[in-house]
């Protein structure tokens, strides 16, 4: 099978990655193969084995992804092409016919901690927890028999030979993972009118001012920030570099003028795709920010540079 | 002679704007007529009777000239190609032979009473003041008899029969008035390295922090302003526009960017020309700002579009 | 009679000026004196022969009345106790009897003419205008005989004998001019909760961006700017104050907070007092503004400094 | 042992955290008992069990510990003393003997691995990583024949029988993690001048420019942030909560003016104190946000309130 129509993603099988990735159409005639981590996810669209890459990249519990956010900012350029939300909600899967009261040892990835910490400790305060790889590999040591439960999506069950003893276990309301579709640079998709663009920035390290700048070069243009993470650049403490989602296409004209105001502003920017917003929500655009208002002021400009004016 | 070569001015014939006049090296040869008010002087202008008005804009102690500013805000479009800065000193100007003791009258412009107070009642403390329409009218009036001594710039003794008792008299030091030439619109000359640019906006009305968010447009892109004057709309009180110049020229990207910026943010604008700096004293760019900077940005911008960032 | 009864206001009689005086309840008990001018006006109160002086400040046509500003920025302190807003509509006065056809002279204050050249173009476009060194004044020519017809308040007909052969008369809609009364600082009048607060500023001269600081001080305590006027501080063209007036009184802490930002961001602040909005609006306050707000804020860091936070 | 003389710390021995902690004076006088997470180790300060916790808080190569920023953020309230900066380099810890040529696998924590995996790649392109809990738990593991090689400390060496084979492993020019000591709220330490204050907020929720208000409260007063983080506040993707550190102590006037500044701009704010900078640099500050200028403003406010202006 050619790369062209190899997908990689985060693995192992039957993990929440998995399972967003299978909403989009294309995954069914895709080959899907899971990969050990982030990087290497990436690192085979970059060498060409692979077409794409899926992988997380926000959590609205714990946080940015950092793997995902690093390795987009670092190495030969990658691009998002589109964006999966997932609601998050954990199973408890124990073997067939285990009762809730023989549970004693339980485990899961240690990012599922955080969000059954409060139902363990209502339901099951004695139980031990030990961290797994992945939620799919502590499914298969409830399987070997290592634990008694694991914390996974529902859909690890059946792979496992498992059954969900609890289902739609989170400690908060409305947690969610947000996946991305990551490829080479093209040219992005057309806008449809709920887009959102990425970047990742890097200050100018002499100026302590500077991310108000940067800030300010939104807001001038009434474009919305979403998302805004700071990660270490790896040059000491104190230097950051700003991973932030805005709304808007980088063919809308205030996006774009929004992404020449970060370069100029900033040390060095790297645009990582517009793309469609998974909640399909159009933004509200401030007076003077539409691609007409920009093509009227453009040719005002150059009315007065002729004389015109 | 035809209009082409003929300039108005702000008369009458003797005043510190004739003076400011022919220190423009072109004034040699053109017809230059003096009116009575800045209105008359750059409506010749308008209805094509005349090239240029050469009128005063500012004044360094009396601030904005308002006629001045208001017409170039309202009615058909006129467009400032040069500036020129003249120092304002006073001479008392009596007829010949009159020394300073028998001085007990005094006349001159209404602007130049606060810019001779100091000295007057220094010197003449008890002479008594009255205004009249111009300085060079006050020394006609000393000529007849009216008055014991006008203010007036020095050259205005010599048409009117007068001499300058005291010459050098002003209250404030570095008093300067800053005159404009006035013309139709036109393409505005090359940029020189040391220019200026002129603008007046309107606000949105129902936006309370619009000014704020207008002067931004500036400070972002490192163009520095050097006059700001508020005049009412006439809407009624509490609505103004702006009278702005700004280092650069209308070529330079970072003062193009500024100006699509107002575009976009105000209700109006209106582009009062780009001309070269009397002071000759060329601006400190901030990084990221030069037209280079601008360049660069633009290509980044397409190579985004294109996939190929 | 003492000074304290005397209030000095903006000669002569018959003038606008004069009109918005008597719509104060307590002018009825004040000996009202006649000033040539506003310093003299002033500087009456500053020395202790008057208790205030009433002048105009601001014109919704003409903008600022400058020698006011200048006035109120510069000598011994002054203080604004109260303001008045006029409407301003002229009046056209003749000797009884005239007929509008035999109206060939018209005078009036300079400020007059822009706010009845429209009319005077569409209903008297003959007509020769000459300036009257008052409104009052022009009145007083008419009734020599020096001029046919005066435009005047309507209010300055009968002391000069003369009709009013037509009335309303503006170009502009709600021409509007604000008169204050001033006093030597004192305790500013109790909150009303629809006040405002006059203040004027000099920016630090070796920072360009200081106008946008300083705004930002306003905007940050979400204090609205009623009027804003750039004055000439007399040290150079290019160097200027700022004279504002914002909503709320110097006892609304986010008023109070502003003055303290302006006072250490600016190079020199001039207190000008807080008093009663004339048109009574209520400002509209942003969330985290109110004093409840601020007392809550200041308790919080007590808490913190005293670690009980 | 009293709690009082106990101090917690992220275990378990041998790892960087033990390291940073016995660089401060009083830890020689202290319990200092190791925990299996940072969450264990603050509630043992929470419930009273032990006086302060050690914990890391951020890393110049994998930035914030979000397991530290989160606890902070939460629960009831804790406060940060001390800071300790910690360069890190690894040692290469092999059992006694074992030549470079046999290391076919290693060891670490996950968070070592992007530190030293240049290093890898040059002189060990064949090893296997496989990650442990702690540095310290790998060289444990090394200890125990389960893998060949483990990179931590160079202390880690002695406890656990191995010897350092190779020092000095970074991949990052500078990399250190920065460690803080916490306790529950008191009365900070008194200030320095070389000090360092900490706050975590949460932002408005239905206010997009949000962020760029609240650093405009630190810009305002020149206080220059030193840190940021985002992190989700567990409400939904784009719902944000800020974690900042900013040069000064809560006693400077400009710091206790911005924390008030956010207390009335933010839906929440909590202070985690301010303590000593670990590098002793002292602040730049701004014209006009000394104490002095913060206590002459307050006295001129207090004059203008009282009519003395």
């Amino acid at each position: 099978m050619p790369p062209a129509s190899r997908y990689t993603y985060l693995g192992p099988e039957g993990t929440f990655t998995e399972a967003a990735l299978h909403t989009l159409p294309e995954a069914a005639t895709r080959e899907l193969t899971p990969m050990v981590s982030v990087p290497t996810a990436l690192d085979a669209v970059r060498s060409g084995e692979a077409q794409a890459a899926f992988v997380p990249i926000e959590n609205s519990v714990e946080g940015g992804v950092t793997a995902t956010l690093d390795e987009l900012a670092a190495g030969s350029p990658l691009m998002i092409y589109r964006e999966v939300l997932l609601p998050i909600t954990f199973a408890l899967l124990v073997r067939p016919g285990t009762p809730l009261g023989d549970v004693k040892t339980v485990t899961g990835h240690p990012v599922a901690q955080p969000q059954v910490r409060k139902w363990l400790g209502a339901n099951l305060p004695d139980a031990l927890w030990e961290s797994a790889a992945s939620n799919a590999d502590g499914a298969r040591l409830v399987q070997e028999g290592r634990y008694d439960a694991a914390f996974a999506g529902e859909f690890a069950a059946a792979p496992y030979g498992l059954e969900p003893l609890v289902t739609d276990i989170h400690d908060a309301e409305n947690a969610v993972t947000r996946f991305v579709l990551v490829g080479r640079p093209a040219r992005p998709a057309a806008p449809t009118g709920a887009d959102k663009t990425s970047v990742v920035f890097w200050l100018r390290t002499d100026h302590p001012g500077a991310l108000l700048e940067v800030l300010q070069e939104f807001a001038a243009r009434g474009v919305n920030m979403m998302r805004i993470e700071s990660r270490p650049t790896g040059e000491g403490i104190g230097r950051y570099c700003f991973s932030i989602d805005c709304e808007g296409h980088v063919q809308d004209r205030r996006v774009g003028d929004v992404l020449m105001g970060l370069k100029r502003a900033c040390r060095e920017v790297r645009f990582l795709g517009s793309y469609p917003r998974a909640d399909a929500q159009q933004p509200t655009l401030r007076e003077g920010t539409t691609d007409e208002d920009f093509v009227t002021a453009a040719d005002w400009l150059t009315r007065c540079l002729d004389g015109r004016s």
